[in-house]
């Protein structure tokens, strides 16, 4: 079966007039009068569905067509007509219609709206509303996107591990992996769990970063990225946080923190217009139906063609304390930014996406490049309308002996992170990075306010369906 | 810093001539007489590196610089000098070099060229090795040459999830991933470990393939791919085999085995052609030092014009039963295909890469499409010389009686796999996909032969370091 896609007609519908062609794809609508009927087709190659109309005077089986149930797979042979008039370039007139597969009548996605809430709970089916059919197409073509942008730039894609034997001990959000018997696992004398009997000869746990990995790449490649799953065992039952989610985390080598806000603009403007290019029904989709003012596309064109803000943590903490009275949370110099503070930032005072640098060192990580203020370290965190936080990078400390003073003062055994640290002792260059939470630039490309709803079978506490 | 790389330099030479430019990098080797002295410069841009000619007539920290250790991160400004009889088309004449990281004495890369063994043991720094700077390139490029074939066919990327609650229960190859004590875990009633306290509310592992909620994705997208990370608990210390390595799971609706094996052999001949043409300098690197004919390019290259072969199983074993001498194991109609009969086929009688199909559906798995004889299925397996299998693929049970009653033959349960027998229920279609092993892919290409030499940070039994 030489079976041709409903987006090959669109883009050359003008050559197709009267050519007969065979479609495949699934009922979304079918409707019929008692010689006439209509069937809206689609395969998945194209948002829009094809219109088939079937006729019983032109195809044999009109009867058993008109009993279709909605969802059903279908192959339709037919000639083209186009439709210069009507929203859709073309229709198929059918001269054979044959069930690939029958859909049973209590197939959960009729047409009536259903709720984002339910659709979760048929995850399997979901894809095939158009709600998910944007949203997973978007996630596809910003992936490629990514991995298009880093190789213009020569950038290495290095896949570091998922399974890890650093940071194990104590690190209360990670997931541990094992090979052990759960309820009897083998014990050490002092009765502690023998860790090295388990799989890898110690305890092994789910990364939360790939970073340092990338890192020793870098001091190779120059600049290299990372593209993989991430796990947090956070206890955290909000719209923002998943257990398994995808980052990208590129590293790059005789850089400062300029050049790394500066990659971080350039990837999210790249991505952004090459996703608005490349798929406009979708995006138009979105704009229409998931932005309160049907505003999403006219900002995010802007957003391409301006520069994004950037603030030091300590301007944005000022800033925020003249607001004070709006927050549940308190500000001050030294607090963690929670995320109606990022929000307030990035909405409603910089309305666009701002970077914030310079964090207190206290609530960054050790490897963060000390500042010569010896207060505040060379971080930044992008904060983006609608999401808050979706990037968070810094310059990492290249000076061997500062770097291990900071891990004596965190009380981080130098011992666990020799291999780090030689990264300093051969050849170590000014170096920078960010994490990008892949989810959460899908949320805010397409306004989808729930992270369960950007991922194709999302991982949240007490939740692992499929 | 405005730095140029040393690909753009080699890419631009001819236009270059008496320039001034600034480059950053390693240094490979460096030499000096008492005027004069040369560095190798590699800033992981090129695979080759860049001459840089230092005198300490126009220099001012001569002495210095030439104190400078392998491995040390330097900044060079000078001026280019076309070299047209040399091997590389330009080098630089130093007027300043900064250190920019020094290099310890006890650099463990010096010149001489250390055992694959022993840089494995180093594998933060080995990535600044030659051969692994190929490898690993090779590796990126071949990745997105992947990306890059699906996207431009139309595929969907899915993320499906790593986390499973599918399968867990007596997957003897499986990690289990758990937030529970390791020595108390709370128990029931009844004294086993009680899973619903666990993270998801229930026992989880790592995924060993993601072609089940791929299919769900097909049925909306018609065509989509997984690319990611995958796990085995095998306790096989081969260099085939590692604990953690990455798949590419295509899934294609509308479609056969026939199908499925010609997306197999358009995508090999693909990655193969992008990697040949994008990475030159690398592939003939392998095929200089890895390949013991030195002909590993004009393999691959006759490979892209060619066709793969084809056989069936049953014709598989017949030819093989005619060497059995030569073989370890038994082979017989019925039995699973050791690596040596695999790589015999291959290597030995079809001399290039073979799709065996329709194996006894005793050894394959239980959503793989009967055939007409009702003893073997529609699967394929493709194996290449020096690798055996690297790519596993079947047309997909569609027919959900047929599937519901080999299910029964296997003990499985109806209930816990509801949802993917929903795919059957509501507009299912022939389909097909297959899993290909990335490293196998890699190591195909390059000859390297041990798996953990393709992965940047190899997790094997009883390994993961880093």
């Amino acid at each position: 079966m030489q079976r041709t896609e409903i987006k090959w007609l669109w883009q050359n519908a003008t050559e197709l007039a009267d050519k007969q062609v065979t479609v495949g794809g699934w009922v979304k609508t079918i409707r019929d009068s008692k010689q006439l009927g209509f069937i809206e087709l689609n395969d998945g190659s194209n948002f829009n569905n094809l219109q088939i109309v079937f006729e019983d005077s032109k195809i044999d089986n009109f009867k058993d067509v008109a009993k279709f149930n909605v969802g059903a797979a279908i192959i339709v042979t037919g000639a083209v007509v186009l439709t210069p008039n009507a929203k859709q370039p073309l229709e198929i007139h059918a001269q054979k219609i044959e069930l690939e597969g029958a859909s049973a009548p209590d197939y959960p996605l009729q047409k009536k709206r259903h709720s984002l809430e339910y659709l979760r709970s048929i995850a399997h089916l979901r894809p095939r509303t158009n709600t998910f059919a944007a949203v997973f197409r978007v996630r596809s073509v910003a992936a490629y996107a990514i991995h298009k942008f880093f190789n213009e730039r020569g950038f290495v894609y290095a896949h570091t591990p998922l399974i890890t034997g650093s940071d194990c001990e104590g690190a209360g959000e990670m997931f541990r992996i094992t090979t052990l018997d759960a309820k009897n696992p083998p014990l050490k004398e002092d009765g502690s769990v023998d860790f090295s009997q388990d799989f890898f000869g110690k305890m092994t746990c789910l990364t939360v970063s790939g970073q340092l990995e990338a890192e020793c790449m870098a001091m190779a490649f120059a600049k290299v990225y990372t593209f993989g799953p991430t796990f947090r065992a956070e206890n955290s039952n909000t719209a923002r946080h998943a257990a398994e989610f995808w980052m990208i985390e590129p590293e790059i080598a005789f850089a400062d923190l300029d050049d790394d806000m500066q990659l971080a603009q350039d990837m999210i403007k790249y991505v952004l217009k090459y996703v608005m290019e490349q798929c406009p029904a979708e995006m138009k989709f979105f704009n229409d139906f998931y932005d309160p003012d049907k505003a999403l596309i006219s900002r995010l064109t802007n957003l391409v063609d301006s520069d994004f803000g950037k603030v030091t943590y300590t301007e944005a903490v000022k800033l925020l304390e003249e607001h004070k009275d709006e927050f549940d949370y308190p500000v001050y110099w030294g607090c963690d930014l929670q995320t109606e503070h990022e929000r307030y930032l990035t909405e409603k005072i910089f309305k666009k996406p701002v970077f914030v640098t310079d964090y207190p060192k206290e609530i960054k990580a050790f490897y963060m490049r000390m500042n010569d203020d010896n207060k505040t370290v060379a971080a930044m965190d992008l904060l983006v309308p609608g999401v808050g936080e979706i990037i968070g990078g810094s310059q990492r400390e290249e000076r061997l002996d500062v770097l291990l003073s900071r891990m004596e003062e965190l009380d981080l055994k130098a011992d666990d992170y020799s291999w780090y640290l030689d990264l300093r002792r051969y050849g170590g260059t000014k170096h920078a990075g960010y994490g990008l939470g892949f989810e959460r630039l899908i949320m805010y490309m397409t306004g989808i306010s729930n992270i369960r709803d950007v991922l194709p079978f999302p991982r949240t506490t007490g939740s692992a369906e499929y």
